[in-house]
């Protein structure tokens, strides 16, 4: 794997995760999260200084309480395939849920965007945290932890299976002789698994990088060894050297148990970047920021997120905080044991579990394009990261980050100076995985050439 | 609605509906139909001349014997979005299917698409004649005729109830006043039906066009009456002008039946249009172009496409056409019964039939530009058609039609000279329908101004 930062840039329109106020910024227009050209003009920015990927989150259950993003957003990957048709060479990665789609339909669709991306798909596998999602799938209730994570896990492994439905030969083309298909290079999937049955084959040829990168975010145990086993890059958040450098050993050591090269795992941090003429300029600019993001009201909403929207207005402010972690049992359960723990061992109230996570938490990555790029240095040599998933703020901290910071870390040698490949795994450095059928043919053919074992 | 000719082109890469050998013309790109640039090349054709719509097929079923572009295509929602990116008018049209899609999903892919294309999206609903897209699906047969026209129709009014999620002014965007969302201008779903059950309400908003613009081609009478209950639009083949004027009669009849007004539903016929210097090099092209389509053992397959794809190699070819009618009960059961039909009335044997499908076909519209021009306005005229959907046999004959006979149809005054509109409702002269939730606000304000009934 090269050893150069890599860069993705996290694309949220009128704001992230729990951001109810970031619009109010007036660099932000209120539309951006439905305007594909807002998106185009950020991802060609972002192909100019070369960056690796833009990355489109997702979600599919709302309340009228919900953060202006999130109440009104493209779909990821129709956004991406627009995105495709107007950019040459980044890489394009989309969240999609394994809990809320069938294998052949979400396969055939990242098949079309690599195809038309010519090689630049991506996709971020989740399971859905959102417990109303299923309400909006015919189920009472989302599905267990367990069944989650089987059904992501049978989910890849047969979209994998389709994306191999062609081998990389498998089209003649050939006018002289009338052959468009050479018929043994088709080939059946007929998966019959716990989840999931798929007869196959997928109706699409394979993409110049082989099968669009899996990437996984997944924090819990399950999380960690579906990442470790089946990604190619890892979106984490952005702790502190020493916890993400044990992070980092902690999933190189899980790919290496389940036979995999661990070097052949990206993992990528989320970075909020805040660049200012000084430390303390940036350091201002990121309280700024941080009061459009939420009032106490909106925060104690979003404190219900992780709790399967838990409606935590009706507890007493000022009690200890309440006994509610069988409502993250179907929801975003890592995080919700985390707040619960953290909680309790502290003695907090309501109150004050609202106000700490509504608190302005400082980036590592705030100050001059120096001090940001030091900072990113600091984490790269340390094993904390192979490179960062930028949040962008604002647009124009977006153009800071690009215009001043990446030059320091090209000086450096530790950022690619422009694309040297055309693929996203060949900007990851990852290598085309070889169709699983002629891997087969090949290790067949080997094994005939070989003398006979005595 | 405008008394002018619509014209929507379909865009079938290297070939249409079992045609195996299109791909020997030399102008036809063997990975046509995986190129995004060879669709754009046509789509900005189409644009350039005003064209209503670009179409794209599909299906999800395919063995080694498919036709090339069955073998390897694109997914019709992302092609479209990628083309929505790189044309600015025509209307986006493409096939999904309601027996293998969850309404939330879907309805919510087609309302991107819409906003991204600022509405031009449209929705050509089928519910999948091959039945082997089972298998694809995890089922071990497809759903029998009445769950198939079931669950479209309830699709489709879950569909319709997601879009109207939010009336046109839930948004004020306020940053004085801080507000984002009117909360009283957004609504749940909370559908439940027999087929499915979806809460909602869809995270976004509509787009200039209120909704996507639904398609429908079905010709059974359950087809026929999806058509005439839900379509803006109805694709079909052209027979004749005295077939088709019936066809178009009883879809308007039954639109009225349904409650509808019978002039917002525009039908398409299928045409295929070969333009030559003269009536008889146009004539010899359509045969050259023929003998392109199959050879016998290439029919004889394709003949089992509606029967499920049963194997007809099985049977004797010079004894009479087989007793095969069940096959077809959960496929394209409207056409394998007319086959059954023809060849019993007929007493024809198997090899007879295949060489029927095989034999030449002679379009209505092949001719010099003012003989296919002629044609076109008879059918118009006669009520048969309000315009068609061209299927482009190869690039340049697309060009003959855009370059030779659109002039004459203008001149005619039949056809538009460019867009007088932005949306593909606008094109097709339908109105926007009105956000439900706003229309009853709306009644019962009215209701509230009346004096009160004696």
């Amino acid at each position: 794997m090269p050893r150069h930062l890599t860069f993705g840039v996290i694309l949220t329109g009128t704001g992230g995760p729990g951001e109810h106020n970031r619009w109010l910024d007036p660099e932000i227009p209120g539309d951006a999260s439905v305007d594909l050209d807002w998106y185009t003009e950020q991802a060609q920015a972002a192909e100019a200084a070369g960056l690796d990927l833009v990355f489109i989150v997702d979600s599919q259950f709302i309340t009228p309480d919900s953060p202006p993003h999130y109440l009104n957003r493209l779909e990821p990957l129709t956004l991406l395939s627009a995105l495709a048709a107007r950019t040459e060479r980044i890489g394009l990665v989309g969240t999609a849920t394994t809990s809320y789609n069938s294998p052949y339909n979400l396969a055939r669709r990242f098949a079309s965007l690599d195809l038309i991306s010519r090689g630049r798909a991506g996709w971020n596998v989740v399971t859905s945290g959102d417990a109303g999602t299923a309400g909006n799938y015919g189920l009472d209730e989302h599905y267990d932890y367990a069944t989650r994570y089987g059904r992501a896990a049978e989910h890849i492994e047969v979209s994998r299976a389709l994306w191999d439905s062609y081998e990389d030969d498998a089209f003649p083309r050939d006018r002289s002789t009338g052959v468009f298909l050479d018929p043994d290079k088709l080939h059946t999937t007929d998966h019959r698994g716990e989840h999931f049955r798929v007869a196959g084959p997928l109706n699409i040829e394979r993409s110049p990088q082989g099968q669009p990168v899996i990437f996984q975010a997944g924090d819990s145990d399950e999380g960690r060894d579906l990442g470790a086993k089946y990604a190619d890059g890892i979106f984490t958040h952005a702790a502190s050297i020493p916890a993400n450098r044990a992070f980092a050993d902690d999933i190189r050591a899980r790919a290496r148990a389940f036979g995999r090269n661990p070097e052949h795992v990206v993992i990528l941090p989320g970075a909020k970047i805040i660049v200012g003429d000084s430390d303390e300029e940036a350091r201002d600019e990121e309280l700024a920021q941080h009061r459009l993001s939420n009032t106490f009201e909106q925060a104690l909403g979003e404190l219900g997120r992780p709790f399967g929207w838990h409606d935590f207005r009706q507890y007493d402010l000022d009690a200890p905080f309440p006994d509610v972690l069988v409502h993250a049992e179907r929801s975003f359960r890592t995080q919700a044991t985390s707040i619960v723990e953290h909680a309790t061992r502290e003695g907090l109230t309501l109150r004050q579990v609202v106000e700490l996570h509504a608190a302005p938490r400082r980036s590592p990555f705030v100050g001059t394009a120096t001090t940001v790029a030091d900072a990113i240095e600091e984490w790269f040599r340390a094993g904390a990261a192979d490179g960062f998933n930028i949040y962008v703020s604002k647009p124009s901290q977006f153009r800071r980050f690009i215009d001043e910071v990446l030059p320091v870390l090209r000086a450096r040698g530790l950022a690619r100076d422009g694309y040297t490949g055309t693929t996203l795994r060949e900007h990851l450095g990852l290598p085309v995985p070889a169709n699983r059928h002629t891997a087969e043919r090949d290790t067949a053919a080997v094994a005939a050439r070989q003398p006979a074992s005595v």
